[in-house]
């Protein structure tokens, strides 16, 4: 191998993350060899700065530089909504298309019996608690994939809510079957929150 | 955007990488956020050591952290064949064959008269000089990509490496037209240069 130890090393690293091969990644690294400073420099402080800054959302699970997050601290935000979410990505893709004004809460997964993830292994207990907690919370939307996993997600959430009296709704079945939310135009995702029906 | 500063200024940067849009900058993100210090650490590490310690080779223009390169200072090379690429992913693609055994000059470019690159732009004078030197280079490969402007460079320096009686070669024509060097096979970057003629 020709390729030097350093280089080698960004190039392994790189080739880790997904959507990036061996080959993209070693073309990345070339290109920001062309100018290390102005590339390299700022992307590795950049790196280093969300490693150290950001922490998920104590109250969501979000992920922010503050703990509660930016959107938990908003006092614009319809506090009695809560839209449960499976990872950041769902609750990134439903603000960039400006449907939710509420809150959120990211459950970290959803339930798999193949998967082995059980109730334990998400954020459940700690929506519930925050459902029961009296801090008017009106209506959780469930808005988790249409996959067989979401929808036992969905259903379990739904026998665990309904003590409370809470309003559960989730999105219209206008998310297509098999499809995960972060891949959604945003006109899509803006029908399903508009139609969401009583779970 | 409920995407915190730090991690859009990431996502931003990382979105600049070939191969990478926007999405899969975000999802890459979100996947080292689940384990930060393994992941986002090590890769800032890696690339300011790459920054700081990677530069061109003074004789061949191989990126490197010493200058000469381990090439061009590996005395098992032989010194009197040099391979003249357009890049360094092309020596890099040519390593990873172990095709060639000789030593590499990088040109930095093709010549293109659209382009605006003429022979100034590229690293030829280098390339005269280390022939004329009398070091004892016996044959020079002209492993250019086979395009319009591979060809006018080709044609280039064999006109100005001429005096100088050295062998010029270059590669056979196994290499598909219009293609670039860094994405063939083994195999065909092998047959190419075993069956390199004079030009």
């Amino acid at each position: 191998m020709s390729e030097s130890e350093p280089i080698e090393r960004l190039v392994g690293l790189l080739a880790k993350l997904p959507g990036l091969g061996r080959r993209s990644a070693r073309r990345a690294v070339l290109r920001m060899l062309m100018h290390p400073e102005a590339t390299m420099l700022p992307l590795a402080e950049a790196l280093r700065e969300a490693a150290e800054a950001v922490r998920p959302c104590a109250v969501c699970g979000n992920l922010d530089t503050r703990s509660p997050c930016a959107i938990c601290r908003d006092p614009r935000r319809e506090r009695g909504v809560i839209c449960v979410v499976e990872g950041v990505a769902d609750l990134w893709a439903l603000e960039r298309a400006q449907v939710h004004r509420g809150l959120y809460h990211v459950l970290g997964g959803t339930l798999s019996a193949l998967g082995g993830v059980g109730p334990e292994d998400l954020a459940i207990r700690s929506l519930v608690a925050r459902v029961a907690e009296g801090g008017g919370v009106e209506e959780v939307i469930l808005a988790l994939p249409a996959t067989v996993d979401g929808a036992t997600t969905a259903h379990y959430l739904t026998d665990r809510l309904r003590p409370s009296g809470v309003r559960i709704t989730r999105l219209a079945q206008g998310v297509p079957i098999g499809g995960a939310l972060d891949v959604l135009d945003d006109g899509t995702l803006a029908a399903a929150v508009k139609a969401r029906r009583p779970a």
